[in-house]
């Protein structure tokens, strides 16, 4: 009996990997409903006991959502992100800052080593959105393109492990963003940071990059500071 | 049924948070077996089935692990540790490297802002075991030395995510690390600089401290080259 324990465990175990890379692979994206118990059932050909725990470790990771009477769906697509994200909503603002800063340090020096034409391409139409917005003083639409940015130059880094652990990382600090925001005078604050953030990055400058993002960050800790 | 099935989901959230919450406080630290069935039923007043798949959805999680006839033991300190820990076993080395590296390089900073007089001591005993290690020309007890004193960097930084982020890195990179110093002829060749990076923590200098994390993480990276 123990034995059978075992295997089944392992079973599951194999389920929630094979769920996993489905999502992962995006076979299944973020906000796809995923196929009735029947059909998974015969698709990872394991039982509905088997199957139904699978499910629930990944509703549990943080994988997969159960919305009463519509079904489960994809909600983040990967186990690592998704318990980021429920770490950094628990945590600190500075805690949370302090850890952005090593990620967007990192991504900003190999985005400048690595970007490709199309990152490029991404890179300056992300900018023009932050600076639309600016022009037009919509700060919802500022807050927004602002993610967008950061999230293109974690993409231009190449490094998969560094997108997993930022995918949430924005959604759990867009509160805060928001609220940084509204805190300064001018909503243009960091336009010219953002800019030589992007222009370094595309000049292949890693170290300009980086002094960029110290640039924004500390000025983000000095907001907070002054909250206290 | 809708209904009762939500909140003895929640339920089983709410006792996987209990759980989650008596590990990181260390009531329950690592290593630890957890109390018997009918203890821990009383305990967070819930059936059978509940505490069961709370325990199973933290056996996925990777906090709790099942040994066949012993019982349920804590293997890990945090959800995200262990969701970082598996994801960084299937990363290839490089993109490991430049986690680590931004981790790191974070730690060093902070802690050069932030440790207490008992970190101080800590690190310096660090260092002695690594030196011991070298004079020793004792390559096991020197791979564990420097695991020990970067850990005690990253826990001078007074940054609980990072901690967390950090916690099973060292394991997942142990064997990289050891090929990494099986390749080098002189088990000394970063010595010079820990005593870098300590002493400028210890003195409050943290641009110093980062730039010696730069330097062995790019070391760590021409070795990575040679070998491709």
């Amino acid at each position: 009996m123990d034995i059978s324990k075992t295997s089944r465990l392992s079973l599951v175990e194999q389920v929630v990997s094979q769920i996993e890379s489905l999502i992962q692979s995006d076979t299944w994206p973020v906000g796809t409903r995923i196929p009735p118990e029947l059909d998974l059932m015969k698709q990872f050909d394991v039982s509905r006991n088997t199957l139904r725990e699978a499910i629930r470790a990944l509703v549990h990771a943080g994988l997969l959502q159960t919305k009463q009477g519509s079904g489960t769906f994809v909600c983040s697509s990967s186990i690592l992100g998704a318990a980021f994200y429920r770490r950094i909503k628990k945590a600190d603002l500075l805690e949370t800052l302090e850890v952005r800063h090593a990620l967007e340090r990192e991504a900003a020096q190999l985005a400048a080593i690595r970007r490709s034409e199309e990152d490029v391409e991404k890179l300056r139409n992300c900018l023009g959105s932050c600076q639309a917005a600016v022009q037009n003083k919509d700060r919802q639409q500022y807050a927004e393109a602002d993610i967008q940015l950061h999230k293109a130059i974690v993409q231009a880094a190449h490094n998969s492990i560094l997108s997993d652990l930022y995918e949430h990382m924005t959604e759990a600090l867009q509160i805060s963003v928001q609220n940084l925001v509204d805190l300064t005078t001018d909503a243009g604050f960091h336009e010219d940071i953002h800019s030589q953030l992007v222009t370094s990055i595309i000049d292949k400058r890693a170290d300009q990059a980086m002094d960029a993002v110290n640039h924004y960050i500390s000025e983000f800790k000095e907001t907070l500071h002054m909250e206290e």
